[in-house]
């Protein structure tokens, strides 16, 4: 597979895109005509720089409004369509993007088209160049992938193809299937695109919520299958227009697109195993058996260790070689705790461990999709847990099953047995399980942090919600396995009020019990500061839900909160911030399948207020 | 009239919406629901809270699902309803806003709803409270304002009325007009939102992307005068769910809020002149007859006055009892340059003087549209100016025409006579006009600054564009009177590349002249450093638009940018940034309309480029 992307979807001047499309590892790149236009580089210099980074030039895009038009519009047409071939020679490259006719177009006869598309045809044969024609979903006259491949097929000239693009075909709701029965000689380009199902015009849509394959909702696989089948065997590329691309660092731009590109062929390889496309194909995403530790970093050790025994962890020991790690247990829950030293640092959330079937198959998956190995530091007796980086620098780490068949191998490192603390016969194991890990990036970031969770461990994106809070709105949405899951926070960014949150929004680790009443108990006991939950909530809970007053006053008296669905209950409790993190409790009863997010609210405004004086003059 | 606001508009905890409400100057607020459960705050506190801010408590709202559907859940819909009273009565309020059913009807029967309003009303009765019924657009069965009220006039309860608001009316296209022949009796409520068009959902566009009144593309002046004819005399009041808003900073808002209702009222008012409503009149807008003058801040002023002298501008002289001003002049365009002193502070535009048949007068309408005056630090025999803050902190300036007609009573304050130097008989004046002002704001600005404009100075906005950069897309739009015009950026935000925009995008004076090329070869002769504009632009302005080789030659010798129009055309340069400012002179021929925006790529890429290395390895 030809990997390639469109400059306008990056950041930057042209040089700066092409230097990060070259770094991220594509093969090529598409020249958006504005991004040229705007360059102080000249054609020549364009392409040699391009030759330098081992960048193919794949297509020159957009010309706009060639057909469909009187006679003498499309002479005039022809001229400048002309000097863009001339400009093509300078940059080396042959294949241009015509799309159907918006803004100009008065005659709405196929056989004018046909012929004007012939005309266009030889023309750009007389320069060596290909015309790919493309229908715009909001073309005046040609709007449909099967209207435009039908006037190439008439217009019947070797430097006339046709251009797929999945927004303009899956945006309208077409079925992609006609695809696989085309002439992939008439085939010219492949650009892909995702989209979230938005309620929204195709055009606004288009130019300003696509985003890279795997972030939306659109069916690409079957997409991807169609056009595989067909035999087409040309570059697959990216065209994105995205208004948070342009903002994001085009580094890190890059390597999402690419990631996308690659997850997306490998699910596609497995339907269509012969394509001419050579889709390449990576070790089995591997659906994790569970979290088998997460790792946080702190410069306050004593209050995260504090927090941690009050909810009924116990020190398991210290890691042997590097003294700076404890590992705290409780049944098969495990936190890595990496003293920072008393520099009183917040605490952070900086690593996650899966338990999968095959750990060095999962680690070069993950590589495969453009994680960056983290430099091994393990010592040569110790378990290689092969971590990668995530997208914001924290790390993931990979662990087989080990003989227990629940991982932890690495267990002995810390000087004490598996069965020493987890056991969960033990009477005090009141917590078995991580209900969920809740991570929190920018907003521009989390797109990207979702597709690589979901790439890299074959997770499933669910329903997203929007959360109010003082701050702003919250962008949340859970990946999910069969045993483990993940949210992600979109967290609200700026200069003023959402600035707030852009700094302090916290990830968390949501732990599972079968009775969160002793579990609270038991931290209240143990003197956990909980984050307290306003009375008005229970107010409003009991007329909600109709609750009796016993159980309100239950649940008050422990900072509980209560959700409810047609199938089942969440009860949970969250500690108080511990600088960047903190921690939740939920026992589920029923069949409940969320995360409380009804009380998210809640939850952000007491952060709000527990790390800003909000009093102002009002008592309490 | 009665101005309200509800908490949901606002950013922060409640008690901080309160402050911010009570600051601005609102009557009252409208209690979101939300707001008071994430409180920690106790009903009663909040209503004393209110009351020690002089802040009545309007509305309680919303209350959702309550009509259409059977029996058994209406039954429980009244027993939450009675539990909302009852919290009512401990807010000390008695207005709750019951909207259309969503999510639970099931029932599609007229005669059902009057009966379940009706008794809905007798419960509030009870508690001495009043039902505000509505009609959200998406309703699923009730969905117009007309349907709502026909409910609430069978219902003939006097606890049972109808809420009005602007969204759900006007984002259907309903005609309003029906709302003069209501009984006000029956009107208990009205609430007032504003909306850019967009091609979008209803739901969405409602949820995310309200504005206050003039700050959208809503007929909303046509809407208040069908309302005051009505008769209604209640509160006006505002309610906007609004994305950035949620971000911004609380106080800020709360002043644009109440600016957008005096600002609807005064246009209301002059053409429903007894309504019962009491719409306050304010001084009448007087559109500018010019600029009066442009007044810059530097802290390398070297820098400045060279550009200034290169553009053709004489030094008049030096303000006499603030030396630190000087005046530059060419013809009747005049800048102000404040020398800070050589601190290489970057060049701010600082504030603007337009020139108004009555300054006293314009000043006060400023004011009454909560513009803070500037503390007088003129001396007694000087010009009064009446200086106000404008919302990003700058100052705009009010001057009588004087006797010359065109302002500059001031002039002799700097020592200097009016026509010593602006005389357009001068032969080498060859800037006479500001064409515009360009001013740019943070995204979350952007509609409270173009409507502080337009609001004191009587100017109407013009179709906003998205331009591309490679720091992001910034929104553009012009507000325009007849003589004068400033348009408004929407700069990128965030902190990666977005970021660098945020920082850097510069405001900058468009100068206008009937020979942008004698100005332009002024210019260079005595050494201006112009905006470099690349070659790759001229390449393509000659194939987009079939330009003479010759005229190319001429215009790109002298880095003048090219845009035409149907009607005319438009040439300009711009010069080399100069801090956060800079300066474009631009040439008129014909009924060209526009600000040569088709260029705007280009300039913000090569400011971008002047600003930053992008060079990384490509010669030049």
């Amino acid at each position: 597979m030809r990997s390639s992307i469109a400059t306008v979807c990056l950041s930057g001047t042209l040089a700066e895109k092409l230097r990060a499309a070259a770094d991220a590892g594509f093969d090529g790149v598409e020249i958006f005509e504005q991004d040229l236009i705007v360059s102080p580089h000249s054609p020549e210099q364009i392409r040699e720089r391009a030759a330098e980074l081992g960048l193919t030039l794949d297509l020159f895009q957009p010309f706009r409004d060639l057909l469909s038009v009187e006679e003498d519009i499309f002479r005039d047409n022809l001229r400048r369509l002309e000097s863009k071939f001339q400009l093509m020679q300078r940059l080396g490259m042959d294949q241009i993007l015509v799309c159907s006719n918006v803004a100009t177009a008065t005659v709405d006869d196929d056989e004018v088209r046909v012929d004007q598309l012939r005309r266009a045809g030889e023309l750009a044969a007389r320069y060596g160049c290909f015309i790919s024609y493309e229908a715009l979903a909001w073309g005046k006259y040609v709007n449909t992938y099967q209207h435009a491949y039908d006037l190439v097929v008439k217009a019947d000239h070797p430097n006339v193809g046709t251009c797929l693009d999945s927004f303009h075909i899956l945006s309208r709701g077409d079925d992609p299937s006609g695809i696989a029965d085309m002439d992939p000689d008439k085939i010219f380009f492949l650009q892909l695109a995702d989209a979230p199902t938005m309620e929204m015009g195709i055009l606004p849509w288009s130019r300003h919520h696509r985003v890279f394959p795997g972030e939306g909702d659109f069916d690409l696989k079957n997409f991807m299958e169609q056009v595989a089948k067909s035999g087409y065997n040309g570059p697959v590329s990216l065209e994105i227009f995205n208004d948070e691309f342009r903002e994001a660092e085009v580094g890190r731009t890059a390597i999402d697109g690419l990631r996308s590109l690659i997850w997306l062929a490998d699910k596609t390889a497995t339907r269509v195993p012969d394509s001419p496309l050579e889709l390449p194909k990576l070790a089995d995403a591997q659906s994790p058996r569970g979290f088998d530790f997460v790792e946080l970093r702190t410069g306050r050790l004593g209050e995260v260790t504090k927090a941690l025994h009050q909810l009924g962890f116990r020190l398991g020991g210290y890691h042997q070689s590097k003294p700076d790690f404890q590992a705290w247990v409780q049944g098969d829950v495990r936190i890595i705790v990496e003293d920072e030293g008393s520099t009183g640092g917040a605490t952070e959330l900086t690593g996650l461990g899966v338990i999968v079937d095959d750990a060095t198959a999962a680690a070069e998956r993950a590589t495969a999709l453009k994680a960056t190995p983290v430099p091994r530091m393990t010592g040569e007796d110790e378990e290689d847990l092969h971590p990668v980086f995530t997208p914001d620098g924290s790390e993931l780490y990979f662990c087989g099953p080990g003989q227990t068949g629940r991982g932890s191998t690495w267990i002995p490192e810390f000087g004490f047995e598996p069965d020493e603390t987890s056991s969960s016969e033990t009477s005090d194991v009141l917590i078995n399980s991580v209900h969920h890990i809740a991570l929190a990036q920018p907003r521009h970031m989390a797109a990207e942090t979702r597709l690589f969770y979901s790439s890299v461990l074959g997770l499933e994106p669910a329903v997203p919600e929007f959360i109010p809070s003082p701050a702003g709105l919250v962008h949340k949405q859970a990946i999910e396995g069969e045993n483990v899951c993940i949210t992600v926070s979109a967290a609200p960014e700026g200069s003023e009020q959402g600035g707030f949150f852009a700094e302090h929004y916290p990830e968390h680790i949501a732990f599972g019990s079968d009775d969160v009443f002793a579990v609270a108990q038991r931290a209240v006991r143990r003197g956990l500061k909980m984050l307290p939950i306003p009375e008005n909530y229970y107010d409003d809970l009991a007329a909600r839900f109709g609750l009796e007053p016993g159980f309100i006053t239950k649940i008050k008296a422990l900072n509980i909160c209560y959700d409810r669905s047609s199938n089942g209950e969440y009860l949970h409790f969250y500690t108080a911030p511990l600088g960047n993190t903190f921690f939740e409790v939920a026992e589920v009863r029923g069949d409940y399948r969320g995360f409380g997010w009804a009380d998210e609210p809640i939850r952000l405004a007491a952060q709000y207020r527990a790390l800003r004086d909000d009093v102002r003059g009002i008592p309490r």
